[in-house]
């Protein structure tokens, strides 16, 4: 287990678009290519049962571990991350984070 | 990498008791034991920096891994789930999920 996660949810200006989603998708897998992304996990959303609590309307997930704060901090200024916000930025609509520290 | 995420987030009643927030997460890692469950992270807010894509809003974060979608299911409705909830449910406000499917 790694002491920081970093989650993020993307809400694509094209939902429907699978062309979207997947360059999005190519995006974020580039990031697994910083030092300090110790895992990295992208997903879809899954296909649970419809619940008032449950958040069905994101397009993409990116979950990342980090050893320490350093790490993610480094990685938000990284030239891979900045590139990808450059070349993937016109997708999103919406971004969302939770930064957590596992205990 | 488990093919499907379940990440819970808390929201505290009394987000200023440590006593309360230390009861949720005692009861959160009761749910290990749940046989679909493959993993289990328990977390709080980590002191990353303040944008307004980050929300630190909430109090306790649970981030589980299972092997499907009927482990998840199974999940819900397992006695050691249900017992958690009846409690700790009066310790939360708000609860929101994110199921995840990883690609």
């Amino acid at each position: 287990m790694f002491p920081i996660v970093h989650h993020v949810f993307f809400w694509l200006k094209n939902p429907d678009s699978i062309t979207d989603r997947d360059q999005l998708i190519e995006g974020i897998k580039t990031l697994k290519q910083i030092e300090t992304v110790q895992e990295l996990q992208v997903g879809i959303v899954a296909d649970t049962e419809r619940r008032t609590v449950i958040d069905h309307s994101w397009s993409v997930s990116e979950l990342m571990f980090f050893n320490d704060l350093e790490g993610q901090a480094l990685y938000q200024d990284h030239p891979l991350h900045l590139a990808f916000i450059q070349k993937c930025g016109h997708l999103w609509e919406k971004v969302l984070v939770y930064d957590i520290k596992n205990i």
